[in-house]
């Protein structure tokens, strides 16, 4: 039940199924992003892209993937970070860079955006979408460099905040990491042929093996036959997003080093010894929650149990009904397994809690089936404020531990108990220090700062 | 890794959103057909319908239901039964017979189509589609009654097989059941309303409590604002298929008076005491074996793992990619956690074995990320026969079971250990008497004979 | 300004593009039905279809036109005789008649369509469609005989009223025209290929050269390396529809042995001779007036001038504007050439005046632009009853020449004169002997008899 | 048989049906420009804008036109100047100029365009088509005024070439035309409303009263209640394109002060007087040539005749078939009238001749069905030059007249005589002033120069 992320980022260098393979790879990907999907291929002399609103498997087919030829190939997903979805933001933003082509695709959030294209757009620059890919490529067409990584330094130099990006060229891909590390990218070879990926399992399911991860401030830079690599901005404080290991990436991921499985598994055993509780049951909000929920069982001795059956095949286009319809929204979604849980004192594991209303919904309909007693147990402490490193969170007023105690909470969702995991006990279920994550969310404590609070939605004024 | 499963079905009488809930409804359903879906709803007057290949989120939006005007509808989705999907074939089927405009939809397989439709087609009737629908519709147009239950009465005589119907007229739905009872249907109520469908998950989303199954043998006749019943049929041999408890059905639903995941963690039990292995950890092959791993872990004390994780965004129409990248098929939809596995001895549960080569993949890949021994437990007996009441399974000489040994099979998917599950255990695992059930596909012990084996794929041979 | 007509038949025997023949063939037949469009190609083996709403244009691409193999193939233009379209009524309609498929078309409307669907109905026959062709078929399939022209024997026995037919099995073509030749119906070759088309204009676009039209009564039976031919039934009263000649077919079309284009020139001689005017210019209704016109100014001597300009981009999609805007749409269609009319004494000729509501709007605008004088003359006699062989004319009540004297017409037009030509006068322009026509529609004189009216609108009931 | 045009422009201001009145402006402008459409409308808070490949009539529907509210609306048809059509080139273009959003429809050729792109690449600028209207946004942004009008001012100052634009801002639409006067623009009224559109015909689909052309060099500015005007550049050399007289505008337009229809007949009988001929009939090739060819009967008093049908449902997606098939490309769009045309001498008038590969297909097929001489004749002189300023005319090598002399064409064609008009005809014909017009194609008098040869094809190289 956790916010909603922003992309994927995907990419092939040196191999003659390059776009087929970033295919598979966004496939893999598509939890980071669901509104667009995009692929651009270079065949040494010219770009061919297929780039569209909706899910990796509507974008494309046999016939368009078969027209994306070429040894080079970077993809991405996108999830809108507002509700105007915009066909002009669908990524990787493909660009006539003096006269060269350039495509480039872009994980994360720019705290100075609105700053740089104000600015951008004082001096003559025309934007087409809302996108800091977009950004980053102004200030790359206003670098003196020739080269593509020295454009890339230029722009570097200006932006803050959160990036990952894959930058292509004719015969190359670039792919960099902010220096303060937010979000997670991968790389790994398969043959000859180099792989970059958001998170590492696309690197298995293309048959990749994996080599590293991109470091905070490094850049590699792939061409046929050589990669290298330099450092483009001297480490800034490390701030690994805790969420990706709480709730975005997938638990068969190995994301900063670590285990997303093990972590969450980590993160409920701890939930279980800070917020134990006297019931018959512990049941998961499915899929997300499942390891937290194994590990609180583990831990606690009290049995497993799967008391939620969700449906996957409720996309985003799910027309819900109206007025006497509209409160089996959740339902539609998740459903109880009446038989089991009547009459049961039954703890509920979830990951997260941003609004609370989806939460208050499941815990009336787990009543409405006759549970007995509700213990929600969260395996992260309460978000209290916004995240502007590229994650969708609500503005302050609409997040319910920012403007409630624990006990109103409680009150609200109308359940037993209620316990979250403190931030101590989250940091140490990860295993790496403490001082390794940013965790403003929790505590309010950005890493990178900002003069004006960074408004992604004042860019969207323009029109669908 | 089941066998695939022929249909659902939904139906409301009696309430002004009838349309609207029997699209949730057939949204519940998804998991029973997923190559077509309609609908077709009544307003006393005319029938409006809408029906088309693809999922139901891709069959519907807001303005197409808008349409569907009318306090009746009966909804289906579609399972092909062959690989050329005919859109001719996408149910509910609506005929005008007589000048009378009727809708029926069908879930199950008679085992007499092709000789009806032989004898009628001699006779001048011409078909449009290979459906079994259509049979039930020709043989209510021979009918010498003018009432629509004395015509079902009259296809019913001759119709031989399983069939659970549908069958709407403008102001009535008939629901039907087989003497047998080999698929499930149930009823329930929502204010004034009546609800129709082949499991409760549906109606439990659009908020209707469940009154009961229809009985075998019984015809339900609701109009606006009565409700009647009667016996068109002398029971036969109680044959429930205990496939919809294994596999099919949804495990928050009730069938045949079970509940479908209390049933599968006692499957999972049972398996545990009858095949225990010696190892360090369960997992199951999500979603469908969950119940079953969860119950084998619980009555062998093994730790259950999440060790597959299942990208839940792979549909139909994933273009599997062409001779290098083939390997990764399986991968796409499962990959497995390798630090979670690598090095231990592990217990994959899974609900059945069909041919074997799934499977024999799935294997491949645990092995690769280092699983030590792989000890394999079947949740059900191995499937030794072709199933001819609804369940699309191979032919006898792609079934693995019927061609192989245990041990032959044990070696073809390269595993230490295999064990299935008995007959006995399975059907002491439901709670029901033995005798209530059909388990032809386990023993070849059919109920409801056939002179001529059903060949489907003879009547697919017109055009797509 | 003519009514609408119902259909064009193409068909090929015979060639390897037999199915790209035939998109080309039903192209050139675009005008005679713009609702529909369907293909059936036959390999010898098996039967593949491409059926759709829409233009022939947007019913076909390269990509599904390569996949209709195969040596044999037929295509029907639809034009929807009601406002509701429905799909399962696109042409040629695929069956499978005691397990041999059947591909049917069919030209041309039978008046005792209702009561033999009646008939069938009530002995268990079930029908699809609301289309005479399947009348046609069901009655096929209740012949004893076992070949294709003994069960069209069969069925052409109880048919009445107008129909040119291709059938189609797997190695054979059949055409049929009615045995009062109300419609035309023609064949042609191309090398070995023989070629069928409801008009000429059809054999010269795929390059193949005339024989002979299909004679009343006939059925020509083509396979490969074979063509012959038999009477089906005495000739009756020879009917042929003058309005395929006034207004349906392309003037470069040879149809019932006339040049179309000769024809329509004749008109307008007579037309001037009959209905002399005193103006300073002639101009056309473009398009299908422009012969008629060209022999006006002819024979009149008064000079033809381009005053309407029609828009051909105008499709059937065209969404009128509400209100305020309404007046243009005739507008929208064709435009005055202001500069050219203003202060002119005009002739209008038109081919003839169905409801009368546009034409008024057309003289408006006319008006509008300053035109002095207005001499609407029309190039047949006023149509009176409606048509029941195929031609989509309104109702009696509907028929402004059925309610209204002439000079209440002239009044209604707010014209200075209006002028019909004669039907002696009409029939003389012809070259053919007056018998040889049916003109119902200007004296009521249905050469097929009906006892009810057939009422082609009963059968849409059921549903879209 | 002329050249291809480019564009056509509609703009409404102050009407609350602005953009459906566009939507029919645009469909009365669809020769102009076939590959897309697109209008913009604003409400005087944002933008809303539906732009899309295809026809006016499969770009717009109901519903999307019902979300573009607002009382003003600019619209565009566009024709693809190269090969490659790119949905980014797709206008009105839409940006955000300085934080203030811009639409922009653009209509003819900048010469320097090419040389304006790379400075202001060099600069930083990034573009993201390769429309002039791109370029002319550019410059706007460079420039220090913080005015619609001073930015305007600032563009105009730096391009060259032919333009007439629509530019729009919420609250204001500005429309103006380049110094020379190349292309036509004109405004009209409707009540308060203010229209602007690129032919008259635009107006009298609407409704709207004709006021006047926008002069050269003048800029129109239109608000809520006020027009203002005035002049941002002396005027130029006038530099009126004759091809729009000749064959791009609709007859039923006045353009330049004329009306098209009017000077298009001048045009066929200054030809018969130059150019006479021995003769039976004339005949036209419909419709382009309709009006040059009665010109050119009356003047000689040879017989007009419709000698070649031209089928109008052959739209740009036509398939043409391959090899055996694809000589009946021309004859699928024009068809000649075989009983009419057979032994006759035939005049046959064409407006004009670019490759001559279509003119020889057509001769050839007129000496195919029995013409016994063809004596063509062309309503322009020989085009020997291509066109910069917005006509896609081929380059010089594939233009017959500049590289065959009379002679040789006429062999080309294999006629018995050919003529074609000179450009003092041509020039007298018109009534207007010789020295009014560019004739720039016919005698290689470039009134703009421009340095190196602008190659729009070199913007197209990024990709699709």
């Amino acid at each position: 039940m956790g916010p909603k992320h922003s992309c994927g980022l995907f990419g092939v260098c040196s191999h003659r199924k390059a776009a087929r393979m970033t295919y598979i790879g966004l496939y893999s990907l598509q939890h980071r992003g669901q509104e667009s999907a995009g692929i651009v291929a270079s065949d040494g002399k010219r770009f061919r892209s297929i780039r569209s609103m909706g899910l990796v498997k509507d974008c494309f087919d046999d016939a368009n993937l078969g027209g994306l030829v070429g040894r080079l190939a970077i993809g991405h997903n996108r999830y809108s970070t507002t509700g105007s979805a915009r066909p002009t933001n669908i990524q990787p933003l493909v660009v006539d860079l003096k006269g060269v082509p350039l495509a480039i695709g872009h994980n994360g959030n720019l705290v100075n955006a609105g700053d740089l294209r104000k600015a951008m757009q004082a001096q003559g620059s025309i934007f087409q979408s809302s996108t800091d890919s977009e950004i980053f490529v102004h200030l790359m067409a206003r670098s003196q460099s020739d080269s593509l990584s020295g454009m890339i330094d230029y722009a570097a130099e200006h932006v803050r905040g959160a990036y990952c990006l894959l930058a292509m060229t004719k015969n190359t891909i670039i792919a960099l990491r902010d220096p303060n590390g937010f979000r997670p990218l991968c790389m790994g070879r398969k043959g000859n042929a180099v792989v970059f990926s958001s998170e590492t399992c696309g690197l298995d399911v293309v048959g990749a093996s994996y080599e590293r991860e991109i470091e905070p401030g490094e850049m590699v830079i792939a061409t046929e036959g050589e990669v290298t690599s330099r450092r483009f901005a001297d480490l800034k404080r490390l701030s690994l997003c805790v969420f990706e290991l709480i709730y975005f990436s997938r638990p068969d991921s190995v994301v900063f080093g670590l285990s997303v499985d093990g972590v969450r598994k980590a993160l409920g055993r701890s939930l279980a010894r800070e917020q134990p509780a006297d019931a018959d049951i512990v049941i998961s909000v499915p899929d997300s929650s499942n390891a937290a929920a194994l590990g609180y069982s583990l831990e606690s001795g009290i049995r497993l149990e799967l008391g939620l059956i969700r449906n996957h095949y409720v996309g985003r286009t799910f027309i819900y009904p109206t007025s006497e319809l509209r409160h089996n929204r959740v339902r539609i979604k998740f459903n109880p397994v009446r038989e089991l849980l009547r009459g049961k004192r039954v703890v509920v594991v979830d990951d997260s809690i941003v609004r609370g209303t989806t939460s208050k919904k499941l815990m009336q309909m787990l009543r409405g089936v006759g549970v007995k007693e509700i213990h929600v147990r969260i395996s992260s402490p309460p978000i209290r404020y916004p995240c502007f490193y590229g994650i969708d969170t609500p503005t302050r007023s609409e997040l319910i531990a920012a403007n409630c105690s624990l006990d109103e909470i409680r009150r609200f969702l109308d359940v037993e108990t209620l316990g979250y995991l403190s931030v101590e006990g989250m940091l140490g279920a990860t295993g790496r220090k403490p001082n390794d994550f940013c965790v403003a969310c929790f505590n309010g404590d950005y890493p990178v700062t900002f003069t004006t609070e960074p408004s992604k939605l004042a860019l969207e004024k323009l029109q669908s």
